[in-house]
């Protein structure tokens, strides 16, 4: 038995393993694996630098046989070559939300050792900077920005048509980790918030949120929104845009249903139900967005503006015309970054590990057949 | 008796107008003035403007028997020149924060008509300038920004070492309404909030906002912080300087206990208690800061950055150094710029209309001697 405190059960199991596969140097990695192993003190942890160079070479430069005596693997994306070679695995921790790089890989195909994504450790990061771009355009920020480069002391210079949030409306399509988070914050700015998914959640259980949820933040039981929306048909979508919607959240997958999904009838709906206009924020993927009919919107002032953090393709070609784009924020799919993903994806291994030793229910566990 | 619904009581009172003195042409203010009459559809309502060139020129160019009939008036400044001008005068809804620009009119030295004050309508828009100006900083978006100008996809601009906000902590100096909702949003973000008032607030009554809130925002019971601080002494605030702040958020008054509040002990202070250093914003006055040593701290990196809306003088001089100060976020006091001022100063008015219909207490009423 592992990490027995007083109230642990007495019953001695195989002691559990630890390997944590990541691509740098252990010392980096020192003050997350300490706390490890302070939170379970019988838990014996091994550290590789799985790979520098290739971090996506599943095998490389790992010697097989750490693989043997490892119960818990932790990892970006080095695997055992084949679940043979690691008869004792029984939670495979992924470091990334998706696990896309992997779904070929006999571990996956071949074996039934339950995987964990990471799902959720984003949610923080990624809400403040559709809540950081959004009140840039409301604030007239980049204005300010340019008269404090001047030294020019500006009363006048947009601020005074500053439209603040209580009241306004958000939509958040795709009702995930990111999109409650959004929903929480825009909730405390005194905002309504109206949430969009693609299946019905009509029961409390199905509005939970069943995911790994950073400590203080999202909504985990789903008590956020005003309203729920559901459907992957246009016609589902097109009720929903109709809502005189302020902010529009774009955090769905993309799927074949969710290509374009945002296109000239949409933006014309959106800008026919707010004599306000919409902003939208994209933070899934670029091809959720017909760009060019988006690049038109914004130079026909269907909307009040637009931050993208992605763009397709991506990089994006320097003389392309969505870089200059009236009233668009145009990030390099960076709003994911945080200096304390580790430390988050820590976090969750950390309550993935105690999970196992209670024999519960794993967080962010993958269904095979489903994909995710 | 006005504004008469079916639950009001049925005793016939004396017929209430309202005069809305305002330095703009009635019908910019037609939708407020609409959505009042509507409201209470028995009052009768009188529009003056007031004057467009002298605001504070209290009696200029309206007619005194405009204030006979009035039971109640709106106004930026412009007041009846003496109290007996204006004999059925119940209550003085002022459309500003402050009121020192009457207090040695004849209507505070020599009446005891109710004033209110318009303190609270500012809070949602100066509380997301504070959210604005934080994660400006801590998403690194003036790189970003940069980069976009010059259509470079540049995913190491800085946006790594993002640090986000859950499990940091926000010190609110001065908690009234712009710090209470500075920490309700704050606390949706991830964060722990502590408080620091004048006076202690030691009761579940006294650490209530009893001032005009905008629905859906503040802390109207002060339920949020996770702990309260209070003095006016030095020793006071240094001990809350202590608590290793993330965020200190500047929103005191500017009396002669709070002049250069903040200087180089304190920000040593601060340095000291904090590793990743602490980020300010003063939405408050400029002089509640030693600005000379908010340079210094700045360039010697006791801050990881602050975020002014108020300077000493102001307008600052084009040559001053704070201009150029690193990590500092500068803009010309407009934080509490809003659209949607007048909209909000309608609803309290409305609110204390209601009020005096019914006999209750008013919100925001001076204390005469008090001075607020």
């Amino acid at each position: 038995m592992m990490g027995g405190g007083p109230d642990s059960p007495a019953a001695e199991s195989k002691k559990e393993v630890l390997l944590v596969l990541f691509p740098a140097p252990e010392s980096n990695m020192a003050p997350s694996l300490d706390k490890i192993k302070k939170k379970f003190p019988k838990l014996e942890v091994e550290y590789v630098n799985a790979t520098t160079t290739a971090v996506w070479d599943h095998e490389a430069g790992i010697p097989e046989d750490v693989y043997e005596r490892a119960t818990i693997i932790a990892t970006v994306a080095a695997l055992p070559p084949t679940p043979s070679l690691a008869p004792n695995l029984g939670l495979i921790q992924f470091f990334s939300a998706g696990i896309n790089h992997v779904m070929k890989h006999p571990i996956y195909t071949d074996s039934k050792i339950p995987l964990c994504t990471a799902t959720g450790i984003h949610g923080p990061q990624i809400a403040e900077w559709v809540i950081l771009t959004t009140l840039v355009q409301s604030h007239g920020y980049n204005d300010l920005y340019e008269a404090q480069k001047k030294h020019a002391w500006k009363k006048d210079n947009g601020a005074g048509s500053v439209r603040d949030l209580p009241g306004q409306r958000v939509g958040v399509l795709g009702y995930g980790s990111i999109g409650r988070q959004v929903a929480r914050v825009a909730q405390a700015l005194g905002m309504d918030v109206i949430a969009y998914t693609a299946s019905p959640r009509t029961t409390p259980e199905s509005k939970k949120d069943k995911g790994f949820i950073v400590p203080g933040t999202g909504d985990p039981d789903g008590s956020i929104p005003s309203a729920w929306y559901s459907g992957t048909s246009k016609e589902a979508l097109h009720a929903f845009l109709k809502l005189e919607i302020d902010l529009l959240v774009i955090s769905v997958p993309l799927t074949p249903a969710t290509f374009h999904f945002l296109s000239t009838p949409e933006f014309d709906l959106l800008a026919a139900s707010n004599p306000n206009l919409s902003y939208i924020a994209n933070i899934s993927r670029g091809d959720i967005i017909d760009q060019p009919a988006l690049i038109d919107a914004l130079k026909s002032k269907k909307l009040r503006g637009a931050a993208v953090d992605v763009t397709s393709p991506e990089p994006l070609p320097e003389d392309h015309p969505l870089w200059e784009a009236p009233n668009l924020v145009l990030t390099p799919h960076i709003s994911s970054n945080s200096s304390r993903y580790m430390e988050r994806a820590f976090q969750l291994l950390e309550a993935n590990i105690g999970k196992k030793e209670r024999g519960e229910g794993l967080i962010n566990e993958v269904d095979r057949k489903r994909g995710y």
